[in-house]
């Protein structure tokens, strides 16, 4: 049994959710892989941090108002200090997307693998902004740099490519990206107004008080630049995306597209030429026989054009904090065995 | 730069694609992976083989009408003479499924992995009548043995399980997953009689003669319990599968659903319960908010339902010889990386 100290950077939905499923997994993964684990640190932005080297009480940590009010020392200071008095093999990252420069998050990710750990992030920041820099580093150091999670929650999207499919050559790829548009197109089939279909995407956690990350294809556009660096090579900066978001889809332009039979969709879709890829994030009408019109609400979809397979999709039905916290989980089982 | 000679086991429509492929792509291998390899034997039951451990110019092997007619040594005995005088450090074997006991073909993986050889087969009937055999060979000889192809070609379906959802569990799986049956009903759809449609599928090769294989469910079934297998560790004989095929769809039933505006699938759907499954293929009509509903001709689709993914789904358009070369391809560099 291999035993691996972990902290958690970022403890909202998703640093909870993994709280919660290390704890439920513990027995059946020290079992299946003979990996062990305690959590020795929790470091959060406004809530406060915690290190304890003998393994935090998670439990506790999950029903705390604040950190503070549980055992262990209080950090006061840097990530540095935090990463050092923790002790950690692997250091857990999900905290709040920056869609200009990744930071902070570039950041605790460089320090995280300058000690040595393994970094595991749910961020898609950091791969648009910084994928070659922590690329390197977790060369130099050895270890891993794993980011499942940024796309598409738990569907293994860029494991599929690193683990299963060598000597693939991706072409282009089209999905269904941002799940707090798709869930608004779906209300607004059913009878909502777009403003109260954007209150209820608020209203259940989904989308920000400014939700115009999403409605914009800001989401969308940071996700697809993400799968350009990462599966096709390309450094592609957000803004590169030709955008278009759905703030201008009517009533009136639903009901048309159900008199034909077809659906709104925010629709994703890159293509590579040579050295460069042209990308583009716009809603689109898609008809019963696209893969894309049965992706409802939260699901989300993409299909790959390889060299060799014409075509491979993915689809992820029903995603939450859990599964974002599964593609974590399996990100770091999979750095370590 | 690691050298691996290789051999082939059937020389049909997928090893032709198998030796194709690994034409095509043998720079960019040596260059990525820093693997070599040339193909030392070619096995056939009824054209002859043919062994040179210096290599076989493959592309004379391709274009020959028999394999008697290219050079090199022509072994006159058993599979074994044939591995020995290749010096081979992988098997390829792509010979035609038995439903029945999965011969010859379980007697040529297990002599490979005897030998010490990598066994990489697209054969569905090894994995339902003796993995549990192969793969205790496979670990006692320190290699492996890889059948990515026995289900959904080229797509990943048990490579993303081994190798990037670490920790899952799975409960239950749907989906479509043979290709004949999906192209048949696709075209009666279209207005072909069930008769020409299966005719259809045999000139175009996907059927056999005797297309009762696809027709009546076999072809499903031995997939279902080929997942089930190795996916849930659960044993299931073909036989064990509740199945029902298409031949009672008639025209009317097509122009039935089309009015509803539904689809008929051939749907197999299997369900852990303890450490049993509970598996049926039968005809089904799905709607368009179905993920099966834009499956159509030869695509497939299977859809994953786990401890913590709810639905995770793979799809794969338009596959074909060269796609299930490419899965073995995929098992060989997987297996050796």
């Amino acid at each position: 049994m291999e035993y691996f100290p972990l902290v958690l950077v970022g403890f909202g939905n998703v640093g909870k959710a993994l709280a919660q499923l290390l704890l439920d997994k513990k027995e059946e993964i020290n079992s299946r892989y003979a990996v062990d684990y305690a959590v020795t640190g929790i470091f959060t932005g406004s809530h406060g941090a915690v290190v304890d080297v003998t393994g935090i009480d998670v439990q506790k940590a999950l029903n705390a108002e604040r950190l503070e009010d549980i055992q262990g020392v209080k950090p006061a200071g840097s990530i540095d200090e935090f990463i050092a008095l923790s002790g950690a093999r692997v250091l857990f990252e999900s905290i709040p997307v920056n869609y200009q420069d990744g930071q902070p998050a570039v950041d605790i990710l460089s320090q995280a693998l300058k000690k040595g750990l393994h970094a595991i992030s749910a961020n898609k920041g950091p791969v648009v902004h910084a994928f070659d820099e922590l690329n390197a580093l977790a060369e130099a150091g050895r270890v891993r740099y794993f980011f499942e999670s940024a796309v598409m929650d738990g569907a293994p999207v860029f494991g599929v490519f690193r683990e299963t499919l060598p000597g693939l050559n991706l072409l282009s790829f089209e999905g269904v990206l941002n799940s707090t548009t798709n869930v608004i197109l779906t209300r607004m089939e059913r009878g909502d107004s777009f403003d109260d279909a954007v209150r209820y995407t608020q209203q259940i956690g989904l989308a920000e008080s400014d939700p115009s990350g999403d409605i914009d294809g800001w989401d969308a556009a940071v996700k697809v630049a993400a799968l350009c660096m990462v599966l096709m090579g390309v450094k592609l900066t957000p803004q590169q995306v030709l955008r278009k978001g759905i703030r201008s889809i009517s009533g009136d332009d639903i009901r048309r597209a159900r008199s034909e039979g077809k659906r709104w969709k925010l629709v994703c879709r890159a293509q590579k030429l040579g050295q460069t890829v042209s990308a583009v994030v716009k809603p689109e009408m898609v008809p019963p026989t696209s893969p894309f019109f049965s992706v409802e609400d939260s699901t989300s979809i993409v299909c790959f054009r390889t060299d060799i397979l014409e075509e491979l999709c993915l689809v992820e039905g029903n995603p939450g904090p859990r599964t974002t916290a599964y593609g974590m989980m399996a990100d770091f089982l999979n750095a370590v065995r």
